[in-house]
């Protein structure tokens, strides 16, 4: 039997989280506020900022977009400095990647780390690695472990394969998992045999972003397995996640297979958010102590 | 067949590339200054620091010990702030773990980033863990892997499984591998099948710190192993690796084991010294363009 583990009940917790914080900052005529910075309109980072838009909105989270189409470097760190200089932005979200040619490094580390709520510099990065609590982690890869704790799934001392080595999902989600006391094997694409390492996981964490790319050879009964992939598929004409979900229903019909799996779309990319307002809310309070 | 992969050879190297900068130093009048804080004394922390006397010593660096008993928090930092401002102290090394009671987290961090030769601090984390190069990487995750390269074990598409999760070794060590493109798992003491988890993987790094608690029966033929162990042993009466040497010898004796694996002493601990060396020697460099 397939078990679809859906990301709503994950990201409503969250955000009763966040509502309690976001009351208490209300209470001291604070409003949270996040800046967006997108460079360009892809079509993934314009979907993401809708969804952003309806779900920190309805939060009482005060959303602004500063959107730049083919600016320099000492225009797009302009924009990040005043984002820093200015109070009314607790939180600071860059659409990445950035478009090529442009000095991505340099632009993450100039986020403030206060403001930083998706995780993107140093500050937070060796807060992540470290398990310091420094920071905030990168939100996708935390949604990924919200999703579990809330369907109930043991970490400690599970196995567990994250695919994909990423600095936005699989290798602070790498880490987020053995801080939990998981066994973490970090496959990527140089992998020499992925079918195996995934196959041997308790716990397995989706990130290629290549669309349907795991079929039901990977997998095996028992696993619990959250895709983190959105990517357009040519093949199906929408997008899809990393796993082959066809192909896992299939052999369910043809001998059974016992696994739980977040569905694309409604399941990480529903709790991404949460987390992201949950950050945003976490970072007003703390420059408002 | 046991092969002993030793030290030297990678130390040696390392001293190479050390003495070209100490020497491009010297000719605009710099002598690499290298400042020991210890808290305490430590039988490691006395031995690991009489090798570093030696060999930065032989090499024209000079070090220089700050010794502590019992110091307070404000007494550290205030001798680590001193340090930082010193413009004839390049590297500053911290012997670790602290004694407890004492405030490390506060102490790694105060340390200036610039001459943070055994990469303790959030920039030099941040740098290993990102792969940005930012920083220097833990003396003796990288003193694991110049063994690797050194012997020419070839890590791109290998298994590695990486057995403790330390900052100073295993999480760094494990970034390290996988930057190369290895397949890297990370194994620590809640890992459910340790000895399935380790026979594995092609490569081997085990820093569990449990002298001899790893027999022959975690091994096979084929395995690289660097043994970063260097534990009083009370059964034998001296310091030993994680690894149990004499059941790989029985192994091979008893049907063959072909396995190639660094000794204790005269393995990783004869290179860590040496990358310190050539921390240092860099950091000086950096401060002095």
């Amino acid at each position: 039997m397939i078990t679809l583990l859906k990301g709503a009940p994950a990201g409503a917790a969250l955000r009763e989280k966040a509502s309690a914080i976001i009351e208490a900052l209300k209470e001291k005529g604070v409003t949270p506020g996040l800046a967006i910075v997108r460079v360009g309109e892809e079509a993934g980072d314009l979907s993401y900022e809708k969804a952003i838009y309806k779900r920190c909105g309805a939060m009482g989270i005060e959303v602004r977009t500063y959107a730049f189409c083919g600016p320099t470097d000492e225009e797009l760190q302009a924009q990040i400095r005043a984002l820093n200089a200015d109070p009314s932005v607790h939180g600071i979200l860059m659409m990445r990647p950035l478009p090529k040619g442009l000095d991505e490094a340099s632009a993450r580390e100039l986020i403030a780390p206060e403001k930083d709520v998706d995780g993107c510099g140093s500050a937070s990065l060796a807060g992540v690695f470290t398990g310091s609590g420094t920071g905030f982690c990168p939100c996708t890869a935390q949604a990924a472990v919200e999703i579990l704790d809330q369907c109930g799934v043991e970490i400690a001392g599970k196995k567990a394969a994250v695919i994909g080595r990423s600095l936005v999902i699989g290798r602070p989600a790498a880490m987020l998992l053995l801080h939990r006391n998981a066994t973490v094997t970090l496959c990527h694409s140089r992998t020499a045999d992925l079918r195996e390492a995934v196959r041997g996981a308790d716990i397995v964490i989706a990130a290629t972003g290549r669309p349907e790319s795991l079929d039901s050879s990977f997998f095996k009964s028992g696993q619990t397995v959250i895709d983190v992939g959105a990517s357009w598929s040519e093949a199906k004409g929408k997008i899809c996640g990393d796993v082959d979900m066809d192909s896992l229903i299939a052999a369910d019909g043809n001998g059974g297979l016992d696994i739980n799996v977040t569905p694309v779309p409604g399941g990480v990319g529903a709790v991404t958010t949460s987390v992201l307002a949950l950050h945003t809310a976490e970072a007003a309070a703390r420059q408002n102590p």
